[in-house]
């Protein structure tokens, strides 16, 4: 079998990307390694910066987050005691809409059903071969039989433990990493939301976010061991330990409501260079991670798919090849100021175990700094809608 | 002896305030342990926020700083082979002034012996007596005599190793500290500038900073072992060191000179809190240290007088004892502004030894991003010249 555009994993940025380069008249087919049920039920928070949502209505697949997501104009800083608003709208000309990640992945989907383009779904066993000539190809099993799929380039956007990121020869590579010593309790409960904006609360017990789904359904966050277990958080110590660390700021009160979902997730900086080799390029977590408090992961795998998208298509159309062989270099600037974002945010708004007094007192002391001075809200907002750069 | 206003210390802190005092008509003593040619030839750096300048005018001692100090408009950041520029005057509508820390305590020194209250040199064994009462009193020995200043306020004016401090019961203080692991080589040479403005070079091999004493005098600074020594240093390993640092970017070239002068020094952070207790408060480094890569040491010892003067004007003038009751919690915002934005400038630009490579690439991200970014350049240049508080 043959395509042009072998596109290995089917989360936002590969279909996405299938679904872009088919409005260009690029043929792809996309391999996924779990079932469809699997991918439109993992459930990933979301939050969309305009150039996300710019490309998905670009895409045909904006309706449905147009008419069910939230458009967010700011969202809230607690510490000591206080509550302080970051007016994105005001301050950068954009927002952000809140509708989750495997949302967007069931518009994609049916997207490209409909599309006659339906990712080939429950593949196994699956290898990159001949990157380094005009000709690659994907090697899969699927439904007791042994695929090669001939392409003309090879996309990996099979996350961070995928294949396609060992397919780049090691000595090519260098990895940057940072495994943060906690992570992030999270739960989806029943109710009306806490607040009409996100909160991101600095309290000396630890983290806390107090985020929504839809009018109904509420997400919630707190700071915990990343080694620790859901099954020793009763709801009633869940809810103890959230309105502790929000409650306090300015007469704040969460509502409670029946949890229906509890995880633990790791938290974790990485990124992977380069993002090119030969005829395979890298798009999302293939390359990178960030921590999911600066609210990039999927917004940053979209800008990869953008720059992608672009590239391909000058390829296809122009003859053009000067637009690929920039790739890497291209989506890595929009990549570090991410992942420093990132960082940053996460940085000041953990309790750091051992952290010294004087280092406490610097987080108060950015925290007071952000949510009083123009330049300094603005260089955050900026970053949090994705404006950051251009 | 008695005096309304006993200080402590003849840095600019305590000069700048007895003279401030004696022209809002209060009495006031200064004691000093080092001789007047002491401390008049202790090399200091010097720049000089707009609020620091427009006090020393107002105390009528401005008119050699205005002449012989250089204005600044801007500063130069250099990385990855780059020079780029911070405008802080285009930003922020202020400019700084490149005047040395001991040609203000010359100008201070002078109008406070004009005006009949030349500081008490020279003295030793002080020791501060009755600060929880309303006439607290200064012990001290000065030409083979003890003397007793009684007064009704006593300021430490006395750095980071006077009495002052001490004077406070060590259960109402807090210390934050946090010391770097490494220090500051520091040349001064004859020559000419090697630019017109300042440059802050983060290498591989470790912080440089081009600076100026005059047009024929200039000041270099490179990152060293705080523990190392001047004589493991000739001119040339010097200027090899310098040159590689700062000539690699965009055609920069440092001009070599005849070095005159050598030190190095260990840099800290550190804030004491409460910086009062009864009738005693503490001004300058005696409440607080920065690094230096700010350049804000002397602009918040002389932010700490303008809100004393202020205070004691107010008591004594207005029999209002609030703004003192304030003073530590006034004085503190802007030490905490001016200590997270030292560390923040220390932490991007010197190379820390054991930092990892993706440690090192958010250097370089944030680098990018404040000298690409209007927002972040911005707040940047808001602290350096020192209008990011109120």
């Amino acid at each position: 079998m043959r395509t042009q555009v072998g596109i290995i994993g089917a989360g936002p940025a590969g279909l996405l990307l299938s679904h872009l380069l088919h409005l260009r008249g690029i043929d792809s087919v996309v391999l996924e390694s779990r079932s469809r049920e699997q991918i439109e039920s993992t459930i990933r928070a979301g939050v969309l910066e305009q150039g996300t949502m710019d490309l998905l209505t670009e895409a045909g697949v904006g309706a449905r987050m147009q008419a069910e997501g939230a458009l967010h104009h700011g969202f809230e800083l607690a510490f000591e005691g206080k509550r302080r608003r970051i007016d994105l709208t005001g301050l950068t000309g954009h927002s952000i809409t809140v509708y989750a990640q495997h949302e967007v992945i069931k518009d994609l989907v049916a997207a490209r059903v409909a599309a006659d383009g339906a990712p080939r779904f429950g593949v196994s066993n699956v290898s990159i071969h001949g990157i380094e000539t005009d000709s690659p190809s994907i090697r899969y099993h699927h439904e007791g039989e042994t695929h090669d799929l001939q392409c003309d380039f090879v996309i990996g956007c099979d996350g961070s433990q995928g294949v396609s990121r060992a397919a780049i020869p090691q000595a090519l590579r260098q990895d940057f990493e940072r495994v943060y010593p906690f992570g992030w309790f999270g739960i989806l409960c029943e109710g009306v939301p806490s607040s009409e904006e996100l909160i991101y609360a600095r309290h000396e017990r630890g983290f806390a976010l107090v985020s929504t789904r839809s009018p109904n359904v509420q997400r919630m966050y707190f700071q915990c061991d990343p080694k620790d277990s859901v099954d020793n958080w009763s709801d009633d110590r869940i809810w103890a330990e959230l309105h502790a660390r929000v409650d306090s700021h300015d007469g704040q009160q969460i509502v409670d409501g029946k949890i229906f979902q509890k995880n633990i997730v790791g938290m974790r900086s990485f990124v992977s260079t380069t993002m090119q080799h030969g005829r395979l390029f890298l798009a999302g977590d293939a390359a990178h991670i960030v921590p999911p408090t600066g609210a990039k992961g999927m917004n940053l795998a979209v800008a990869d798919v953008r720059v992608l998208t672009r590239a391909l298509s000058a390829f296809y159309t122009e003859n053009r090849s000067d637009l690929l062989d920039a790739y890497s270099e291209t989506a890595l600037k929009r990549i570090w100021r991410a992942e420093h974002f990132s960082y940053w945010m996460t940085s000041m708004m953990h309790r750091i175990e051992g952290a010294s007094p004087f280092e406490q007192q610097l987080q108060v002391a950015e925290l007071e700094y952000v949510t009083t001075s123009r330049a300094a809200a603005t260089a955050m907002a900026e970053n949090y809608v994705g404006v950051a750069v251009a």
